[in-house]
């Protein structure tokens, strides 16, 4: 598979603005994958592909894409152009890319003028989970079989907290 | 009216840590009033009524809420707390609240752990009507009239540039 | 032992968001429990586990707890939602998890909004250490025999900056 | 009244760097009063009168005070001064009185050593209060009368919350 | 006149993304038509209106621009989308627009990735007017007469601080 | 060589403040001799050599250099100073040399006062190719060539996005 | 007068890079002719007039000066660049001049790389006081009638202190 | 040697909140150790030994000691605190000793109330080179031998830029 798994309906977009995100941004492939949610990858870059980055965005819901998560470090343009290009939901990851450790991205993401919103999740793998994690609720909606899903992955999620309690040992040395 | 338009389904809540963020969030219920979809505002307080809270959270769903929008000042853990009690997307509003100037209530919104998103948007009115606009984005998805308004929307915001470009007067003085 | 010393009577609860907070929060354990002073260690989440936060928050003055400590990273909401929970004094700690290197979880941690105050100690494990001895000048206000201990240890490292004189050799190299 | 309300043994002293921070360490006398705890108000510097500062500091226990709460701005080194010279558990209150809007005396305040703890509030009015809330939390655990007060008022603010619900009028304007 | 100065052939754009950032973008358009270079002004949105902002670049070299100077607050991306759709150099000048004093959209304009520069002015009008003067230093590389108006501001600047240091009356008051 | 390329007429002098700022203003150079511009490199520094810095800037016209391009990390004057001795174009590149990662640089090299502009890049690599970029397009208005040079580079660029998408596996592992 | 106080012999030159800095600057002046060091005010800036510039801090040793006080706002480089051209001591006062409140003046000051020092003082009015009263205390090294009338200052300041406890009424209103 | 040269008469006393500062103090008394300058190195702490730090500071000058240098991180009280125990000129060094990168020892350090300066360095090994720079430059006020070397030294900080000069080797590689 290059970028996307052919056997499912693709419902979200992930778009990344350098191959050297995927680390981060496999993350929120990652998650919707084992939520058996459709999912691409997309690279694409708001400043040296802006025509590519602007087709890509106009053309997402017409192939039916519902949710665009985008990623990018720096002066972080790529969320906030595809908004601009599209109806659809767009959430931003912010990467930690530069020597002041995403802040310049979490700024460039999050702080965008009224009229054209993009949902920023936190710096990193965190907010790449966070992203695909918000997508499935927003999914969720319109879907019974996955809020059934997302309510049995909360539910676990308590659960591992109270297994970690049991397996804490102290002291750590 | 108390907090709530009577002649609507409620769709969104609106919630707020404080009566005096009102001038912040009220952009956001009007917004979304503007494009007709039903919305409540609800005052609550993740640290002086946490019981309230979390019943208010827990129980949205099943209110038919489809969308929560959370603004908060400070150490900021409304939409947080909130996120915990639902699985309904989640959007924060961090409010400019205290001497630091919102950059305290941005980081307790977005820098959420890995499980339980916040969709966070800018610091103050911006983010507020943002916050909107990402509802009416993530509502479209299944109500095609509310999609037609939102393109309508957007398509009006690159008319209203243009003709501020014509009023554009040199020098200003 | 799995997470407390069953031979003392708990006066204070160290209480982390993640088992990968424990390097850090151990560090407030080892201090209590040199000081000889009842200590348990907490594996709870804010997010992912608010019942389960909730119930023990709410339970702890009833168990004889005194004190609590709690730690945790990124939008570190730990102590405040605990907090909000018990009339009990909390402490809070900062934890350095994210790229951000701890200022997100000072400031969600610090910046609590009147009504529920949060005892913030620096971030990591200077700050899980001083929470420890905070809570040690605390207890020792209805309890003399450990209140000398503490003047003994105020004594001590007062003499032991003046051991590291002797032994300063310069040039370093 | 200079300083002091005579009628009352004094559990604690608030402390502050300048006259001009009366406005807001007067919150947590305020509060202190509220809930009938005696309260003196001290004006030391830690760097203008260094000899007062310590003398204070060392006293302070000798005459009965339990709690010491220090307000300062700019580099603010008065609470953890005093802290070097007391055993009694010392809270910190950072002032926002330079053009770092408080951001120097947080970090000035929260970021102590291993060894000496300063246990910090948020930057001015609601730091101030939420001191007295947090001295009024550690008093209450050998005062029965005074942990049910706080619980009164615990409640009682959950309570005002929804009060505020039922006074929420939208649109403001 | 309607942002532009009919009179002269349009060496220089300066593009704004709001009209109220007119008072800080009008200081570039000032400083020009001082020194005698042909300005425009444009008012354009790289959010509200992407499509106008990637025609008004695209077609700026052909229509004779020599330089755009791009002014945006917020997440500012202006001068970013801009230079991704132009091979003219572009000035970016970060607005004081939001709580975050601007540092915001400072981070936004300078942190570009490599492969699309954005040359970047300090924040608000000293940017602007920088800005302006950056565009004659350019500009002047291949116009002789442009170039000693330069060199005559330039010696003027520093005789206006000998002047001043006439008039310097001591002490104030 | 040493630090220039005898067989071409130097156009942009890059300058550093320190031997260890080669790694990173290197990036520069390498872009500008790509592209065939002929480039010298200079190191001086602002505040241990300020005659050599003012004798270089002064004389750089003279030589028939038409931009210099500085890099500095700390307090990074180097930009500034050279920008106060010549009528060129002054491209300012902030380098991450100390604990506080580049903010100090970027913010000593960008808040340039209105009357002095330097064109300020982003920190450290990307901003000395950056530069080296701006430099090129600055160059490109009065060379054909070199303007035809630069409308292939940046098709490349888009062209890359695409081939990278082509190589884009996923999942990562 | 204008900028010298005739009557005496000038020791200390307070440098500011604007007229607009005079009220900040004016402190220093102040606290100088009270302690009776004779001081002269001198408006130069490092980038619009940097040959005064350097005129000025080659020539001030050779005029008997023994201290040299510069403030500036912004990018300020004034007391480094003063610095790089005199061995005598160089106090640095970051004025808050943008919208960034000082902190780019406080990093433009004191991140001097090594070689070069700047002593650099609080921001604003508070820092060039401080300036004042340590150019006082170096002169008193030499001088031991400046040593008593600084040791008077010193216990007078004490003082103070003591006084303003006096006139402490609370409740503030 | 035990931390001071019996050879010489002390003229600065190079102190440290901790062992662990020794790397980035060292660098202090290297310096005025070749420029000749007697120095002794102090370790005290202003939180864990204040009485052992204020009897240092208030004997420093009866010894003769001229000057003293303090380098502390986190919150950095030490040199603030020596400084209000002596007439001396006290210069203060940040250290990054958290993981905030020696902001928070930066501003501890800067941010002085009016009243008692501290002459700040940079942040680390720079910072504590410029603190020892700068001593010289202020002992050199009296002492014509000091001052001969003062000035060698910065020729010859001038002459090796020139040498690095030529020894830049382009491309690096």
């Amino acid at each position: 598979m290059k970028g996307k798994n052919p056997k499912k309906t693709i419902l979200v977009s992930v778009v990344m603005g350098s191959d050297s995100d995927l680390p981060v941004m496999g993350e929120a492939a990652k998650v919707l994958d084992d939520f058996g949610v459709g999912v691409e990858l997309i690279l694409t870059s708001a400043h040296r592909a802006p025509a590519r980055t602007a087709a890509f965005a106009a053309g997402a819901k017409g192939r039916g894409v519902k949710v665009i998560i985008a990623g990018a470090g720096a002066a972080a343009h790529l969320a906030g152009v595809i908004a601009s290009h599209t109806p659809l939901p767009v959430i931003g990851v912010p990467i930690d890319a530069t020597s002041l450790r995403g802040l310049d991205a979490l700024l460039a993401t999050v702080q965008m003028p009224g009229g054209i919103p993009v949902a920023t999740m936190a710096i990193g793998k965190a907010g790449a989970k966070n992203a695909a994690l918000f997508a499935v609720r927003l999914l969720s909606l319109a879907d019974a079989r996955l809020a059934r899903k997302l309510d049995a992955y909360i539910a676990q999620m308590a659960r591992e907290v109270e297994k970690k309690q049991e397996k804490l040992v102290w002291p750590a040395s």
